[in-house]
């Protein structure tokens, strides 16, 4: 679709109030590993999070890297096992989780950003000896715990937990669009939030009985979906609150 | 016209690059009195305002008062003359333009700002002893030549100069979309730039080289002008640059 | 009088002690717009104000404009009326108040100031969205009550009402040195203050109830009226404190 | 004499311009030892220093100790011998110099300028190891020359060396009101200055040189002679500069 | 001993867990006016606290006087006496026992200390107008109870007081390692603290109670006593804490 | 060797005019990666390094990786050539060496200093867009290259190259204990200097020309070697300078 620039000009003074609402405010993004093998799209969410720090928003990026990992443990043919959708990591496979996390993943996203004109700096939990972190990641490795725990820590004003799914989806695999945390928990109970999602629920209630304002848990394949969230009136995904 | 939040998105990130550009720099933006006239686009102007330093961008708004002035000027029953498009201004008329930009537009700019979420000070030449600025809006009150004063001294990586014509026009009615400060001296001399439009071309030259980057002449009468010409790839009016 | 320069040492060194009283203190001015009309007072005023200030005490001067706002009503052909001493503003009226206030008034003290040797910068409820200093300024339109909330929200030392009789005066006419506000709410009930003393000495409790040390009524046409009051063994005026 | 509140109020701000004059500056004051033997002078001394200090001038006092020296060396049965005005120090003889300097005379004047209501710090040239004071108190002790250095070093605006004379006099025992340093070279070339006076004013020339903008050798007996001197329009002593 | 510059190597690397632990802590140092008689030690002793410096320890050095004002006041014909191991001072002895302690002790001190590379200033209770301190001075003279009062006032992890013995004794004259409060307090009840150790452990008490960590009575006379006690695995004199 | 307590804060008290020596200074220490392998080797070095800061001296670190890039390249099946010394990367390389470089060692040794008590960040050039950094790792991939350049940008004091031979040997194979740069020119040209230690001294001269005072070039199998060379007078392998 075509814009003309007097449209353009006309939808980034629309922007002025959604950016106001997140001025100063820290803002957690969870990307998963599972974007980062299509590099136009690592780099479109690189772009999108320099435009948040230039509109006066500080972003935080929280990654995964399971496919990737997976990857590497197959080439060196390494196994391993999962529980209740977390990896079961034993002290060999631990060194190539953190290798591949540290030393691949962490450093093409900060090249990302930093080529999209960001100055980003990649830290793991060892850096300046952030240790909760460094526990976390040492005996759970699962980048959505650490997402809320960083979220948490930061009292970030949103978490945004990118999925390859719509969000919260009810019986009948409608997307569900707010739920507060006492609706979370009974939608668990009941059997209506089940499997994967789960954890990713718990770990939104987590985060805000911390501090956080709300979580967002939303499809990072959308094009601009960090974007189309935090700076336009589309509610993308499920947005879970106090 | 209609356009999707998705386009929006896009949109937005399509922007980056340009916020970039002026990133941490100071544009000066010169408002003229008549604009001021329409209360709705004058709040989209303070709008815009509080957009450019949201995204990073150092706004210093000059404003004239001509209407404004006049009018009191003639309810007054006091009567001014001009002079090659510069009012000449006696000890009387003095007080009633100061009182008029000062006290009624000066204020009514800041409190537009600050209703969009700003936090705009309103300053005259007196303020701070702001010793330059005070001898000029004493001896000449002309906001475009203070502009181009007030955006050499801060070294301005632009200055916009809001009128009610598109911008400097060729002898068959055109648009000229740059100019160099020798071309414009050069049409100046052979008559193409001519009456009111001189003195504007000569605040450009001016401020150009007392350190300002480029100069842009434009139609502050199009909705979000400023937007447009500093955060889309249209560019607006005539460009003057060394 | 002639003085001595050895003499005039002499009275120096015996401001010290009430220099050091005011050591880095905020001392509120309430100045009338009644003073305003005679240039070589108001820069005397002025010039005490600098003194303050090289003196380390930090000046903060709140002006009226009755008579100039009334002239220039007068000259506009606009009538206006008062209840209890305060104008009653319609929204045709306020406009011209807060241009004659912010820019006609302010502006010549501004000057006044800076010319002596100050830096000052002149404010209007507006400038930097002092919102409550908003909402008195134009729902009531009264410098006292003004200057009184200004001096509790910036807990002042001291808040001079610079006014044209000598301070509160009992039913013998003569002044009153020193009042409790206890003390004052009893005058007003029993009648002693009346007419326009009785919202002047309401804004000394208000002001005090929200922190001010003490409040002095006094007249500020007495040449250095201020320097009198706070640098010298003379109590000038009433001086209402809790 | 007695002054009235009025004409107190007129002569603190008639000081305004001698205030703004030195506001900011760095004035040293050399204070000799034969002064601090009566301590209503050396108290009032002191209370000077701290007004200086309230009207925003930074003063730096150098104190000598000759009598208090001199009187500790005859209570031990020391003797010392004397060169061209300075003392001749040996080996014994400097450890009781530095006690009495900066254990005795420099505590009492800390003493005096802090219940004044300052906040004196006294240093001796050892203290934070300022290598050049310590060099010249250490092999030549002289209260002068030091104040000189000092003065340079700071790049006093005004150096105030108080003696017990009215200043530099003339061959017919007339006050010189003002010299330039050529001057002053001059009259000691042609013997009008002679005796303890030719080091005074070669101290005077050695921190012009440095950068000092001048110096003033007057009367530290005569009441208040530092402010008589900075503060108002009456010049003590001899004025020396560049 | 020969020590290898590889053992040497060794050593150090073996001090940084003592070092880490008083990082960036205070430390208060008592050093006695005793161990100023000889010159070697004394320089030993302000090597040792620019060490302190160099590893990131804060260190404060309170010294005494006894020996030297002793001395001092017998040159000077003046005779002193003692009361419960303080000394009691008229107003004539102040004087000779400030002159010697600020302007002798203290400045051979700050001396030793910055011409081992250090950057010491010596205050006494009059400089800065620590007001507690000087009341202390004056009124007891005692360098024991002052840097017990310096030490509770700086809420510091160490202090040192430095004597002529090991430590506290008991009965059979062996060293007693470490005391809580409350066996210090026992052992003073019981006799077995006795005589001039009574008001040292009385110190260590009112230190302990107003925020020190622990005091360390220790021998002075041991060469790198200091460094001994807080960088080795030697634990010097006896430690006393809560 | 037993080394007494004494003897131990002896040694300590000697080591203090060698901290003072590079107080506040930048060390750079290249560590090779061979040294990596040795987990307890690896430690003591870390524990040195945290030592270092402790003693105000600002220590950075850069690593190689050799040894543990190619058995990660072995493990996965890629080969790899060599052409003077340095590695010849192709695109499918490259990923692998930053992968263990940034994700692995560099974590390692991060955690290794922070459990001994530092607050390490581990960076890659990369990281907050050290372009010439990434230049080079990118194109080079040696770290020692890489130290001389970050050595030279930080100005260092010293340049540390830990290797795994003494330093730099003459034809006898004795140790040269220290060489100008032109003598190390000099012996590059007559064939002194051979093999992998020619790109090492060439980056001596490279850090030396850009800011660096001086390059030591030894053995970093020396337990303490950091610690030997910096702070005792035990001179280590070869040192390098103008």
């Amino acid at each position: 679709m075509t814009v003309s620039p007097h449209d353009k000009a006309r939808i980034l003074s629309e922007a002025l109030p959604y950016m106001q609402r997140y001025d100063g405010a820290t803002v957690v993004v969870k990307y998963g590993g599972h974007a980062m093998g299509d590099e136009a799209v690592a780099r479109a969410f690189a772009s999108d999070i320099v435009l948040l720090e230039q509109a006066a928003i500080n972003p935080v990026v929280v990654h995964g890297g399971g496919p990737q990992i997976q990857a590497m443990l197959g080439r060196l043919g390494i196994k391993s096992e999962f529980a209740a959708g977390l990896r079961i990591t034993d002290a060999a496979t631990v060194e190539i989780v953190e290798m591949v996390l540290a030393g691949s993943i962490n450093k093409q996203m900060v090249g990302f950003i930093n080529e999209a004109g960001g100055l980003a700096i990649g830290l793991s939990g060892k850096d300046g000896n952030m240790v909760l972190a460094r526990k976390v990641t040492r005996s759970v490795v699962d980048a959505d715990t650490f997402a809320g725990a960083i979220a948490g820590a930061l009292k970030a004003k949103r978490l945004l937990l990118l999925t390859d799914v719509p969000g919260v989806l009810d019986r009948t695999k409608s997307l569900i669009k707010e739920l507060t945390i006492d609706d979370a928990r009974r939608l668990i109970a009941d059997g209506t939030i089940s499997g994967g999602m789960i954890p990713k629920v718990e770990t939104c209630i987590y985060a805000i009985d911390r501090g956080v304002e709300a979580v967002v848990i939303m499809d990072g394949k959308v094009p601009h979906a960090v974007l189309l969230e935090l700076l336009t009136d589309h509610g993308a995904g499920t947005l879970i609150h106090r």
